[in-house]
């Protein structure tokens, strides 16, 4: 039996390898994919889905696209869109004539007069239990859901988020202990940490930031192979491999793993289950994940101190992941693309 | 030449043992000892100072003590010295006849008329670049002294502090993300931190939390020998040890780290140096270190982006510290304090 | 011609005076209702705006009421619906049996599947530019249109909000300056003050803090009436009454301003224009109104001092109303309520 | 009997008014003024006061000056010292060589070695109940005097702040709601609200903002007289009298309030007293007073709600003051200076 998938994403360089991820994936079958701002907006986000589906030998009508939040709830004071050093004006390398070539289309792609929001709810109320929230972009969508229909918390099987941190280490400037997608709508990642009830797991920046610099694995080998997938992979990634090339840094996997996490759960060779919320007031840590680490030394010793609480869901982050059997997935997803398609 | 140092405290159990190894290492003269309100209040910890120098066979005027801060700058909601239920009502066991037993002079042995704050400033205006400064406790009384000198910034050969976070792990309850020193006075640990002009060596409290649950040292044998601060720590820190019990987690060390790094800086396996500060306004964040690992990473990448600044100076944090070593250290102390007192 | 108002409400004592205020006055046309968590729960002040209905004299389904949020976006950490002992257990003076009676039905009288948010998207895209926007609870139906759908911003033709502060007096506990409505949830309030594009009048608290203590008015006259709404009124104010007794302070209007302020301009004695936002991140003005004083002295003094700043658009907040003219347009509802509707 | 004055100040325009009205006052000893960083540097502000010294007729060491805080303890993130467009750039109209000169010795007028903290310790502990502390800057060094001696919260007779606000209302910049003093050093003014166990009265700025705009008062006048404090006056007014006349505001009182308030009571109109705090975490409100407002409607009716505390002490705010009568201590002082001085 098949995964049912639903993605929400901001549509950049990494977002269209882990839904390409999805799309290729024998096992899995693809819901429905909503857009949200993040490093492009919202319609750029829109039409790099779309030129995704084609990439991968689809129309863009064959998975629903859902338009959603073109800005965040409160946002950030630092501008939540300039990424294009890294990702290309566009997100997805800055090269609209290559393959596959950006079309008008792209941006007129998602399904009219429905927002993100409203068709989250309404697919996991079609779905309830049995279909999978994957999320790789701020989480203002799936915040919205919540607050439009408190029951979405427990209709998703499960949550897989790209985001946050585990050890307090932000990315996106000195002065902020934030992971972009969080730093970008602090809010939204509040409400869904918060809220859901149903099994989440993160995948924190920092699964990034530790294993990239040591890797062994060579990275960019799929960009190499003769298949659409590659050629379109090399567009999307080529601004980033350019930036990180005198620095020996390889361009490594991000999104990815979190969609691993939902298709191929042994993909996960380390976790680590603290509860804990995203900080909101603080001026430097405002978006970071503030975790409950008390608990885990002392909830056998002091329980009667009062020190902890266990109310809070507890999240499960991903600290060490199979980064061969990762990249073999994306070889076989870049591979496959080759084949004639049958979805 | 002997090592001069200068010790802050705020004398509870591995305030003790940290100082008692400064005391008792042969190339360490300690010019005096500053007391500061923390897990006790200021009056017990200066009295536990003054036992803790009879316990190591001096006189309570052998090294000037020096009576700090009664409370926080500002402080935090919950109460900072209830800690009762791991270090006992005095912070030392709550056992008052034992070795060697509490007298009346104890409480009145600190230096009359001359604030803590004050006397760092006299004390290191007369050892410029000579003497280090080892901060056990909350860093109330550092912060005064910063205030009340600016200039004291540059006046420290170094400084050592026990305290803060690597890793944004808390230890004080659930819903806090600091650690107990920072959290009691997070606005002095913004002004040490943010203000201090020479090598600062920070202690964090994960080199407490993650290795001690694994280590292989039996960190309460020294408790066992035939000498004086034997007796002494194995009262200091029963009630720690029988709260741990249960759950099989020995009493390991934490503010004898800091000191060893003063006096002994091959006892540091791994260190790290980063930028950051002391978050001050967070919900939960509140006393923690925001850190910026972004320049870590970017630093030779991203220059021009704007993402990372590299005004702030350099924290370096201890990272793994060679267990047997310290614990050898501690060994050596207890068995000299054995011996005749020379100084 | 009428002026066409769409009201959303937390449905307590106030609201059900204030609608009512609207239902019964010859020139307006209530387009629709929605209703919003505040000091009853949702499907409580739902209940509540149905009983007005049939107060007034007018089926539960004559105007469509939209159920809304069922939380606030983040919220307080205080309980934000227990204000049973002024307003009663069901917000309206907790006597279901009284004029009208309770009904079954009164807790279904929404329009199905319908969320507010969405309803006052489609209501002020078809009736753009002509229709009122009334705001009388929490604002967090309002921000969630806006964040929606964007152009929301720009569609009513004025907005009134009952709700926040001018001179940072707060009205919900000793330990916080903010105001009910925006207490309950600022990031809505903060929203909806830093987004909407038209003309924005804000009825403070301090309206009802200030002038209610000394008025000669009196304010109970009206429910002497024999009339439907006197008798309705009198049971919906009848807790507040009594707690106020002891202390001489009658129980004033407050609400009702905001909607004068709608329906009749010149119920406006004293405004004053400044522009400000909501503070999010204070430990105690978390919810506040933080305005700019300093625009108003300075203005023409300091442009090139860089101390102001002219981008916001200004709120209008009403300082000093017309009570006497007020009192006569509720005595007039209540009296129009003894005649057949024709509505 | 004459009243014994210690005055804190950072040495501005308004300061040195307020510091002459007390010295030429006949019932007036000042026994020390301490000197703070604010709209100048501590050194520039120290300068000022001996100065204003020489202005008056004295010797700089016939009243000892003590040399504060050269920072503020944590401080904003602006730069508290650049108000040079209103008060020129050594806070008393950037004309040195006008009436009276500055002297070289200016600069080294205060007493060595000897922070004004410690002098606040020392004159409270000596003239304990009696003598009355007025404060005209930044709180930073009445703050570290209470941090350094905690029972210095009960010596003073009474204190006398000029800061903060009564109505939320900012003085700084758009983006903020504190006033100039306490946004200077919000930590200062936090410690000092909650610690001060005397009588405490706040001249909040508020008292410049509204009147001063319609007074009928002429607040030049006495820079007419023939007396040299006239010349000096109108000399350290000259640059915010410049600034402010093309928008026909007149250069009011505001220090002079605080000071009139400690020497001479009936000065104040109206007065009232509420009970608050000062927000440290607040982006927009940061340095802003919190008051509590709902004790004074609700006290009466709610006490067993819950919602408000009585815990803390009542701040006194000055809401009105005797223009007339402050205006004509004002010429007073300035006809006084012209008299052979006793003193
Ligand atoms: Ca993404
Ligand atoms: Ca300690
Ligand atoms: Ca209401
Ligand atoms: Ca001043």
């Amino acid at each position: 039996m098949s995964k049912k998938l639903v993605i929400d994403t901001d549509g950049v360089a990494d977002d269209v390898r882990a839904i390409s991820l999805a799309i290729q994936h024998p096992d899995v079958e693809v819901l429905a994919i909503t857009t949200v701002i993040g490093c492009v907006n919202v319609t750029q986000a829109t039409a790099n889905v779309a030129r995704t589906l084609r990439a991968n030998g689809l129309e863009t009508d064959s998975i629903p696209i859902y338009r959603g939040a073109a800005e965040p709830l409160i946002g950030n004071n630092h501008d939540p869109t300039h990424e294009a050093h890294f990702f290309g004006e566009d997100g997805i390398g800055g090269k609209p004539e290559e393959f596959p070539s950006v079309e008008y289309n792209d941006f007129n792609a998602a399904v009219e007069d429905v927002h993100a929001a409203s068709a989250l709810i309404k697919l996991f109320r079609e779905h309830k239990g049995e279909a999978i929230l994957v999320c790789l972009g701020p989480l203002t969508n799936v915040a919205l859901a919540l607050k439009l229909e408190p029951e979405f918390a427990s209709w998703p099987k499960s949550v897989h988020v790209m985001g946050g941190n585990l050890f307090g280490a932000g990315n996106v400037k000195s002065y902020s202990t934030a992971e972009f997608n969080f730093s970008n709508d602090p809010e939204a990642a509040h409400i869904v940490i918060e809220k859901m009830k149903v099994p989440l797991t993160v995948v924190p920046w920092e699964c990034f930031l530790f294993p990239s610099v040591d890797s062994t694995v060579d990275f960019h080998a799929h960009l190499e192979l003769d298949a659409p997938l590659a050629k379109f992979f090399s567009t999307a990634t080529s601004v980033g491999r350019a930036a990180l090339e005198p620095s020996g840094v390889q361009y490594a996997y991000c999104d990815e793993i979190t969609m691993a996490s939902a298709i191929c759960p042994n993909v996960i060779l380390e976790k680590r289950e603290l509860r804990g919320t995203v900080e909101l007031h603080g001026s430097i840590t405002r978006g970071q994940l503030a975790l409950d680490w008390t608990e885990r030394l002392w909830s056998d010793v002091f329980l009667a101190s009062g020190k902890f609480c266990d109310k809070r869901p507890k999240i499960t982050f991903v600290e060490k992941y199979d980064i061969p059997l990762l990249d073999k997935m994306i070889r076989e997803a870049v591979l496959n693309s080759a084949k004639p398609q049958s979805e």
